[in-house]
């Protein structure tokens, strides 16, 4: 679907144009202009022979992770350096990160590492990237200061960090990036217009249209115009919503209905539930409680620490008297606090989860406790968001979630807010990016309705290295890119052993055996060992193991054991294991059998 | 929050009414109204002083495995038997069912199961409930064709299946049971009108309102009118979407969606996936076949199925010659055919899923191909769809989901749809079933928005036995009951120790050390054997052996071994490895140590 090559040098052979225009009468008048054009390009082509390398490590074909790599001759700079939290087919694993095998092996050319806002799957694997590339790093304060705080677990990293403004234009080397303000679902989020001698990339980082902005700031609609109009080359925009017809809810919108809920619920102890980063929903939250003289408590560890950064900032800004430790809740009434809390993705280990099971020391729920989640679930978190909504109702608390009102909005452009992006940003050549394949695929169609030609538009895939020149674009080489799996202290592949191991493991279990051969005497010597784990239920184990033995004994007799080498022993008793288990229970667990010698 | 006890009887001692009347002038008349209805009660209660006790033993704070038992005197009538499927946290389990001990007590009891509709979760329990109680079963046509294919593996049980039709009404012992039309995602689904000495109980089974059914019966409002102007003591009423305001959309205008699609697609090869168990959208995509001159191949088994069972009962109406084999979809042109598939959640052995996955031998999904995926995503099986989803536009077709148009319609009625029932059947009581905790709590408090008091709505859990007199209904005993795991051969609860282990295998892994021990000289014989699964990275795997196996000697060297226990070689041995291990990788895998003795 997207041509190998877009680049229109190739083209200026009269030949297969004039073949093309014996076939197509109608696109005579085109085919004319496009030659000419392709003229033109040709001159500039020859002035910049150099390409633009574009190394898509992370967040295409997928959501999350997000990482792409700008390279023009001997200078790359990276923009984010994103994770994904991992799904329940990786189990035991804690984060995954993009490979990086390619910026490590061209490590010398990398300058610098750009971030355009402060969410996990922008900034989650910069520990990771600066203990292998020691670049600057740049970013709005606000992500700046995330970053900061997510170093300090790993303190013998140093780095230099450089906080830049909207509008604000960084040199470095053969690229020129100007920061344009964005609305987000966290303050401080920034997309970039990339310009290099080959042409502009705008890259739209996460955004979307707000029009009543928290901050008075909202998306810098007239300078992408601006730089639309001056000619952008290659667009890349962010496709989480494409599937979203409309245009997404403003931020301030969430803020009247929790206000309303809020309003109605007088004389009830509030709880809410939101994503720490979001600061400009924590501000519209602390407003609403101080407009009904409730005092704020914040608590689970994120809160806590966002909070503080926030407001050390001026990214938040309120009275510090109006917040009191939650600890000290239970000295107020119901109606005199409102307690901000983590967990609304239904996180086990957060503090809205313990307080829903029961577990949380600071606050107990009891029924005039009001819990608004001010969030949706994330896709995959569902069930745990639902199993903390169900617990809250248990305890006898009310709950009002986005189901049953309004009260959260995305962070991502709508169709609608996508089309303005378009339109305001006119490319040449488009590349979605931060979605998965359906989302690119879908995004694509947007742009091609727009009058977009399906040849000026790439999908990318992990890997892809796209060449761009001042009139062109096509796939590169593909590099060495994929899934890095953190793990505890280590870090794997996706195709590992210990994940496949773990798998087997848990869907059928272990089985082990052990036995002991005199292979002079030619017997088993001692009794044969068998344990299982996850293969049989605690009332049936003892007959089963006791089959089992026999089944070991009897497999043993088959053969002549005198001299008889360990390793056929072990796999002949682990054919016949597997089969007697498999009779006997419909499951193939994993054999682990150790054959020794006397 | 519901009151222990509602009997009116308790309350005709005149002292605390009039104690009362003091309070709240206002209620003076209702409370001489009560009074006197109290009286009148009191006779009847006499006559009639045996109670009808409801057992809920699966469907209530859950959505699946729906099984209800409705005991008078000496007899017990059960309606449906459902099943669950397992989510991620029950790894290698098949599925789950309800526990029924409490039936097993009361066999002798037990008169007939009547199954509302052939949904598994209302019938997939079923053989597992025959095995133990065998009974009549009841249902309508189709759900008793459908119990039938599923009998067919479990051809040693004999049972008796009886066939029965709207408004037809059954008499057994002190039960009479009508049978009343619904309109639902299967067709053949009945609610029940359950009349007892002490007064009729409403259930709904799964149900919506559909102003324009498929086969041209819509749900029987005017008997449900008809039966609630007569008196309905207690409504047991569906929750599914509940948290759903408005009004579901007809299955019609899912059929107009489809049809518009298909139209527009005029030259593509066509392919739907949707639930073989709905037979109304497989009618009306059929009929949209034959309007464009489409042949149909059904492909995946219950799809072949259902599509089977349902012609030879006619509840599927169309043109044999209509029908082409799946092996011969090549030899006509993509304009031609329609298939349709199983496949539509995504489930990794489906059709549809295989031939996402280019794994499907009789179908290979090319170009010209339009995918329609006429269903929504269950909770949980998100991340599966949009797998099959992406997989299936990557091999160039177009696919069609309900992100992106009206191509599918819950079953299930929601809020306005809700209110009209309890409006029809205006019942005393309350009980709402089929739904999580939520569900119940929502639907509670639609319930008191429609004027219904607090007090006379229950909400029950799983093993809650609820007590109904004439007047009357309060919170019994709990009996046993719960979820039993089926696992190839094996039941198990839900704490089984065959769970834990797996999940904690699926965690950590396993670490086996062995090590014999000749304990006469004292000192290690042969060389420690160390094998672990799911804990070390190929490329630290060798390493880590070495380390291991020194951390084993050092370990045993620390104690005499000369006449040592090997349990308590075994107990050192393991805490040593397990520290070492945590040291090594932050994971702590389940260690197994054999200790034998030369």
């Amino acid at each position: 679907m997207v041509e190998q090559s877009n680049e229109i040098v190739k083209k200026n052979h009269t030949r297969p144009l004039q073949k093309r225009q014996t076939k197509k009468i109608d696109n005579k008048q085109t085919q004319n202009e496009e030659n000419e054009n392709v003229q033109m390009q040709e001159i500039k082509e020859k002035k910049y022979s150099s390409k633009l390398k574009i190394t898509f490590l992370g967040g295409v074909g997928e959501i999350g992770k997000n990482m792409t790599a700008f390279e023009y001759n001997n200078e790359i700079i990276v923009v984010d350096a994103g994770l994904t939290f991992p799904d329940d087919d990786l189990p035991g694993v804690d984060i995954v990160i993009p490979d990086i095998s390619y910026l490590i092996e061209n490590k010398a050319k990398i300058k610098a590492l750009i971030l355009t806002h402060g969410h996990e799957d922008h900034i989650g694997a910069v520990p990771f990237f600066l203990q292998q590339i020691n670049v600057p790093i740049y970013g709005s304060r606000l992500t700046l200061a995330l970053v900061e705080n997510k170093m300090k677990e790993h303190q013998n990293i140093k780095y230099r960090a450089i906080a830049v403004k909207p509008r604000n234009v960084l040199k470095i080397g053969s690229f020129s990036i100007e920061f344009i303000k964005v609305s987000h679902s966290i303050a401080g989020a920034l997309a970039l217009s990339i310009t290099t001698p080959v042409g502009t990339v705008v890259h739209t980082g996460d955004f979307k249209i707000d029009y009543e902005p928290i901050d008075g700031e909202m998306t810098d609609l007239p300078r992408l115009g601006e730089i639309g109009r001056k000619g952008v080359n290659l667009l890349l925009c962010e496709s989480t919503n494409v599937c979203r017809q409309g245009y997404s809810m403003s931020e301030k919108s969430v803020g009247r209905a929790l206000d309303e809920i809020i309003k109605n619920h007088s004389e009830n102890r509030i709880i809410v539930a939101t994503f720490a980063s979001n600061i400009h929903r924590m501000q519209q939250i602390m407003d609403i409680a101080e407009k009904y003289k409730r005092k704020i408590a914040f608590t689970g560890r994120s809160m806590v620490n966002v909070s503080e950064v926030a407001m050390k900032l001026g990214e938040l800004s309120f009275n510090r008297e109006n917040i009191i430790d939650i600890e000290k809740v239970d000295k107020y009434a119901d109606n005199e606090v409102l307690i901000m809390t983590t967990g609304s993705q239904g996180e086990p280990m957060s503090a809205l989860t313990r307080m829903a099971m029961g577990e949380f020391k600071s606050l107990k729920i009891r029924e005039n406790d009001l819990v608004i989640l001010s969030a949706s679930p994330i896709p995959g978190n569902e069930k745990n968001v639902y199993n903390v909504i169900n617990a809250l109702y248990k305890l006898g608390a009310d709950v009002i979630y986005d189901e049953l009102a309004d009260v959260h909005t995305s962070g991502h452009a709508c169709q609608e807010e996508l089309k303005l992006m378009h339109s305001l940003v006119k490319p040449k050549f488009f590349i979605p990016i931060h979605g998965e394949y359906r989302h690119l695929k879908t995004h694509k169609e947007l742009a091609m309705r727009l009058g977009m030609e399906e040849r000026n538009i790439l999908l990318a895939t992990i890997g892809m290295q796209v060449e761009m020149g001042t009139n062109s674009i096509k796939e590169g080489k593909l590099v060495k890119a994929g899934q890095r799996l953190v793990d505890g202290f280590g870090i794997g592949d996706m195709d590992s052993n210990v994940l496949r191991e773990r798998k087997q493991l848990a869907e059928d279990g272990i089985c082990v055996v052990c036995v002991n051969i005199d292979n002079v005497a030619g017997e088993v010597s001692g009794e044969p060992f068998i344990i299982t784990r996850g293969v049989v239920y605690a009332d049936e184990q003892e007959s089963f193991v006791q089959d089992a033995k026999a089944c070991i004994i009897s497999s043993l007799k088959e053969s002549d054991l005198r001299g008889v080498d360990p390793s056929v022993v072990r796999l002949s008793l682990k054919r016949n294991i597997s089969n007697f288990i498999f009779r006997r229970t419909k499951r193939r667990p994993m054999i682990l059998t150790i054959v020794t010698l006397d």
